[in-house]
């Protein structure tokens, strides 16, 4: 049995633990989700039924783990070979931008997507503020950064990275110079591009095209 | 000089990092910032100013950590004695739980507290789904876990324990039974009430009764 099942859809957000189990490694069983049949192994671990969702088969343990985000860190965190988790020099930017992208991130372009509407009273009790500041907070990061932690890519980037990478290329992102090469940047990585094979060669045999 | 400064007003979020950094015993210098007034050096370590921002005072080093849960896992991070961090077999909870408070529950209540409409379409592309099912999921766990990692208060149990206590004060969770009792228990912690105690005199003295 491989360490790690992993449920997914290609187009889903699993593409971005997808990479992440690229990055590290994983020993990982892919089990393909589909929206209106979902497994029930998959709905006893994550009764939401939410991609992505991986079990971690660990000794005598099955561990669950839902959240794009956690899943990319606990990823980093099972294969210290990787060498994607922070230093103690490097924690402090490693989860504030981690924490970032899946909260004032995640909602200012859900907001923005939508057509919700801030007034200054909401951004006042919103997470996220608004829309504007909060891109400009990544871009400010960004356009002094390589990476989430300076020099050196972590996993924070795979998560971050990808909020950028799918924010640009669905417009919820603005082009920002900074967000446009951190997006080359990361796009660079061999596991990014294994992954990304993969997911659009199942997306393209989905559409009858493969 | 203090290890940590601590940016923070009484009402906001702040008061979750507070509650954090008594858990670990944190030496930390607190600096109140006025809305209409942001001291320099909080926009110099972080430009949206938002509260609670902490600068950790490393060595030689200065850690900026801003976004309430990332300043509660560094806090665990850096006090390894507080034991407030997960063990190999807790990571996975904690995690899981800790980003899906930071995402799809901050997500969902705020949605809730702005009346933002949901559709079926929508809830495909949102983090978060939908306010039912949000709240559901958390229901389900703490229905039949007392924290977040099983039997042990942890970190995560600060942030997750934060949503659920103010989201039962404001009304943007529904009182389910879980909730009530996680909070009750999660409000017997001998530092949830030191740092509560310390917020509500300020904030009574703000309003001219202390």
């Amino acid at each position: 049995m491989a360490a790690f099942t992993f449920f997914y859809n290609p187009m889903s957000r699993a593409q971005i633990a997808r990479w992440a189990l690229h990055e590290v490694g994983a020993d990982y069983e892919p089990v393909l989700v589909e929206w209106g049949n979902k497994p029930q192994a998959l709905l006893d671990a994550n009764p939401m039924g939410k991609l992505p969702t991986i079990i971690h088969h660990h000794g005598s343990h099955d561990h669950v783990v839902s959240e794009s985000a956690a899943v990319c860190h606990y990823l980093a965190l099972t294969h210290p070979r990787a060498e994607l988790t922070p230093s103690e020099h490097e924690a402090a930017d490693y989860f504030r931008w981690f924490f970032f992208a899946a909260g004032p991130l995640e909602q200012a372009a859900t907001s923005k997507m939508f057509g919700w509407e801030m007034t200054p009273e909401r951004e006042m009790s919103a997470g996220f503020g608004n829309y504007e500041r909060t891109m400009d907070a990544l871009d400010g990061w960004l356009s002094t950064h390589d990476y989430v932690c300076g020099d050196r890519f972590t996993m924070a980037d795979v998560y971050v990275g990808s909020h950028v990478d799918w924010g640009l290329q669905f417009k919820s992102f603005p082009e920002r110079d900074s967000f446009l090469a951190y997006a080359g940047r990361v796009q660079q990585r061999p596991a990014y591009k294994e992954a990304k094979a993969i997911d659009m060669g199942e997306i393209a045999r989905m559409q009858g095209n493969g």
